[in-house]
């Protein structure tokens, strides 16, 4: 009987959301997102490897969903992900995610795992990441406008990564201000809750952008952004979904993830398909100038890339070892004569009508 | 405690290769080919209504990993499938596969399923739907040449969905053939274990190749094929590799799911990019003449279409409501409140550390 139970080639490891949020727990959110920062700033030093590709999206009217695979040459990796704004409205999220990690060698997956919780801690990561190449000096204080999934995340990413102890928070919609001041109270930093976007990215030097409203909108105007900021420009990454005003866009120097798919997806889908940005990768790498004076107004025009997934997927699979927060699931088949998929179908119904399994 | 179990929207259908045998032999082999012939015959004549794209493929020197994601505008499915031909010498199965098939609306999945499987039988059933279409009238008899895992698979669709009666079988590796001859004992078919190829295409008016071999080889050459035969050519499917003679190809009429793919992937990559070729979709819906004479060779140059594992995830689906043959696994994150992701996590913490769950 031992036969028929699932073979070793069979079982693909599983993280399930209440693993992924007992690995969390068991690591700390902002040891997590420091060390999901270091994974992913060692995939983008080595950019050149990767098989990049804009994420392959299947757009409806009520939302999009995309497939985002990348690869090192020994790992392939994809994700999963939908952006359905109007999902909340029946308890929903707006995006939902899941991903696989794979060994090129033999085509089989490694890795199942949720990506939901991931896809906000990759997500705040690869911000605090980016701005830590970007932001000016001694950056004390951020502007957190939209209060939504991502909001927490952010900002601890912020304090983990880039040494931010101060967070001015405004939402639309205060009860969503409110779930945030109310989940970071503990974590050292001082809170302040905002009653505009004006009084938000007031002294602020970082200000980070994040709503979920699937439209061309006006989150920042071009008049509340000062000489010097860095600007981390989560929101707008999709056809038709952006949240600066183009003179902003003008003013500022702008840094992508892989520029043939921030054109469609971010910010930048405003100005003219030649307009310079310059690639996160070649900062990282010392290859492009970054920040290069005080006034200067970075943008990190985000839109998230399948690196960083993959980045996140690895560090996921190397942390499964010494904390096994997964279970084993039967995805593939594993007969034992590999030509002979039909016999073990063959096999397993002897075995039934027998009542041996 | 009840509000830390995972939620309704967090659940989704898992079918496990188990899962799936149990299906299959709940259903039975013969009846599920005949039903998935019919499931995807119904969504190759709504054609026109699915996003179609070639497959994003990631090759190396091993072998591919694809995905093949399409929709019909309220479902969306994609499938993960590797090939590496050498995987057979460490124990592994050349081609493994699952998929997932998800609302259009919310963008959340309904169903993850193995589809090592499930991928022999949809490429069977697709193959024994087309020859329907274009076999010569009382076809009886077909040459089966590859003896791997798809062999037994397709020999029981044609027969299941064509009639035919006699199968004559033919590998390179004889236990290849005897292991497909054992297996379809009790079938009621009359089973010819062949000494070469030119034997068992000897009074075949149905002609199947599905050889695994990474190159371009000539399993059929052109004098072994005989006026009048359908060649149902599976093997050829992706670039260099090939099974027929280029001969062969020109003396035929060519049907095809997708040119786009079929050109990069089929024995037509052997041709210019021009030559024609008819879509079976069309031959189905009458707009195309599919068989014309007794003389014609017609070939379906199969390599597989998306839409095949959407119509396959959609049949599975459909099944389980009176088959349970699933588990559900936690994949979405699903917070009370879909704002307060993070929420769920500190939430979980309170509850880990007063030890209730």
């Amino acid at each position: 009987m031992s036969s028929l139970l699932p073979g070793p080639n069979s079982l693909v490891p599983f993280v399930s959301v209440d693993d992924m949020m007992r690995l969390l727990i068991d690591i700390g959110t902002e040891r997590m997102l420091c060390e999901l920062a270091d994974a992913i700033e060692e995939d983008f030093r080595r950019w050149e490897l990767f098989d990049k590709t804009p994420r392959v999206a299947a757009h409806s009217e009520k939302g999009v969903i995309e497939l985002m695979p990348t690869s090192d040459g020994e790992a392939y990796g994809f994700k999963y992900v939908n952006g359905h704004p109007q999902n909340t409205r029946s308890g929903r999220q707006t995006v939902t995610a899941f991903g696989v990690l794979a060994d090129v060698e033999t085509g089989y997956p490694l890795l199942l795992s949720e990506m939901t919780l991931l896809t906000a801690l990759r997500t705040a990561a690869t911000s605090a990441m980016v701005a830590k190449h970007l932001m000016p000096k001694n950056a004390h204080t951020m502007a957190m406008i939209g209060n939504g999934a991502q909001a927490e995340f952010q900002t601890l990413a912020f304090k983990a990564v880039c040494g931010i102890q101060r967070v001015q928070l405004f939402d639309i919609d205060r009860h969503a201000t409110a779930k945030v001041a109310r989940n970071l109270e503990g974590y050292g930093l001082e809170v302040i809750s905002c009653q505009t976007a004006e009084e938000a990215v007031q002294g602020a030097e970082i200000i980070t952008t994040c709503t979920a409203d699937k439209q061309y909108a006006t989150i920042l105007s071009d008049n509340m952004v000062g000489a010097g900021v860095h600007i981390n420009a989560i929101g707008g990454d999709c056809p038709g979904k952006t949240e600066l005003h183009r003179d902003i866009l003008t003013r500022s120097d702008i840094f992508v993830e892989y520029p043939e798919q921030t054109r469609i997806e971010g910010e930048i889908q405003q100005l003219d398909a030649d307009h310079p940005v310059t690639e996160v990768w070649q900062v990282i790498l010392g290859r492009a100038a970054g920040r290069t004076s005080d006034s200067q107004i970075t943008l990190f025009d985000s839109v998230g890339f399948a690196t960083e997934d993959f980045s996140a997927l690895r560090y996921v699979r190397k942390q499964l070892k010494t904390r096994p927060f997964f279970t084993n699931i039967d995805l593939l088949a594993d007969p034992d004569d590999p030509r002979d998929l039909f016999g073990m179908v063959a096999r397993k119904e002897q075995k039934l009508v027998q009542g041996l399994v």
